[in-house]
């Protein structure tokens, strides 16, 4: 049965106006035109937040699909949660990944930011929201991530509710022989809200670290490995993920 | 300092014919073209067999970068080996990214096959070499993972000499209800040789998956989420690689 998403869906607040349930332009064309869904056929929709219904289609308009609730099912949200805040890779493609890789896993919140050694400038989120709306559905899930427009790190660090805050910092690469932070996965408790703080491509500056760190981030390692920005994204999700399972 | 690949360096079997230690054509020119790196600069080369050199440049030539050895250290092997075998993704860009993520996080081989289900019934190993490459390089590590040629699941399943064996196979969608097999990091037990199957996008055949149980692999979950077949392979990577953390 596939899955598609409709925020409004059985909310009267959104749709009072107009009782009748129906998929968006986008989900309708792929309901009836790819999928070839016609009247009294099965189909799941989820509101993003935690809802999943199975519905009937009642009228299988490629424009307009609409469709009746025949079941709810309810899910909780995750007992902890994972903010991952990033800074954008200078190419598109690395971040777009990671947003899809990391909805599949299972994430909250992605909060984006600008650094001070960050190539990138600019940073749309339509084509993200999209994406992460994909992976959802490919997914199965119920919830769909918060994402963040990017800000500094100083604005970002004062939108920082999470209790448990960390800030994955990169071993040097020169000095072997130092002692690296404690590993992400040892520092972090189980159940708990979680903040990582990802650096750009050019790592962070002194001056961001300490920003953090006065902010209350504890500074952690993902493993011995330099990961990619991206990478380390994805790798403190599974961390956090599995720590949890 | 900037890390090379010369499988043949520091060996006198492949370089005796030429005493003299030199940087591959791709490695020379992006040394002396693109990162203009003169005589006397220091470099640090991997054979991806675990040893990496400290290096002086002697001769700044594009296409034949010749250097001389100051200093050699050698990794061990990690206490475990993560091999994957997985089937190539019908877009080649998916499991081109597991293989460059894979190698980033540490993998020791990657095994690839064509499913009953399979979309992609072609792979050239050449780019996906160049990927772990660039990779291994770019994670600073000093081992080059293996790669296979494509097999069928009856030829792959020969192949396997590792003793922890797993399949992982996806919970019925529209079963909920159902129960999961155990999760791969609870049934993998700390510094084994594992050996974990990932199916086509279309899954596996149900005779793909008897014969890979009776060839003693046991089936498991990677969570409740439905995982795209590169992203189950690298969460694959990620548990084994975070159970011996």
């Amino acid at each position: 049965m596939h899955l598609f998403y409709q925020p409004g869906v059985d909310s009267p607040g959104v749709n009072s106006s107009d009782p009748v349930e129906f998929l968006s332009e986008d989900d309708s064309r792929h309901a009836v035109k790819t999928l070839r869904l016609g009247i009294g056929e099965l189909i799941a929709v989820t509101d993003g937040h935690g809802n999943q219904y199975t519905a009937v289609i009642t009228k299988a308009d490629a424009r307009r699909c609409t469709f009746r609730i025949t079941s709810t099912k309810t899910t909780l949200p995750r007992p902890f949660s994972v903010r991952i805040c990033v800074a954008p890779t200078k190419n598109l493609d690395r971040i777009e990944w990671f947003v899809e890789k990391a909805v599949e896993v299972g994430i909250e919140r992605i909060s984006f930011f600008f650094g001070q050694h960050s190539e990138r400038r600019v940073l749309k989120l339509e084509r993200l929201e999209k994406i992460a709306i994909a992976a959802m559905k490919q997914s199965l899930q119920s919830f769909l991530p918060i994402l963040d427009e990017a800000l500094s790190v100083g604005e970002l660090l004062k939108t920082i509710q999470e209790e448990q805050r960390f800030i994955a910092h990169l071993p040097s690469v020169d000095s072997p022989g130092v002692d690296l932070p404690v590993h992400l996965a040892k520092a972090a408790s189980i159940a708990g809200q979680y903040a990582v703080l990802i650096g750009p491509e050019g790592d962070f500056a002194e001056k961001e670290i300490q920003q953090a760190v006065a902010a209350g981030f504890q500074m952690v390692t993902l493993g011995p490995n330099r990961l990619r920005t991206e990478t380390a994204a994805l790798t403190a999700c599974q961390f956090l993920n599995f720590i949890n399972a």
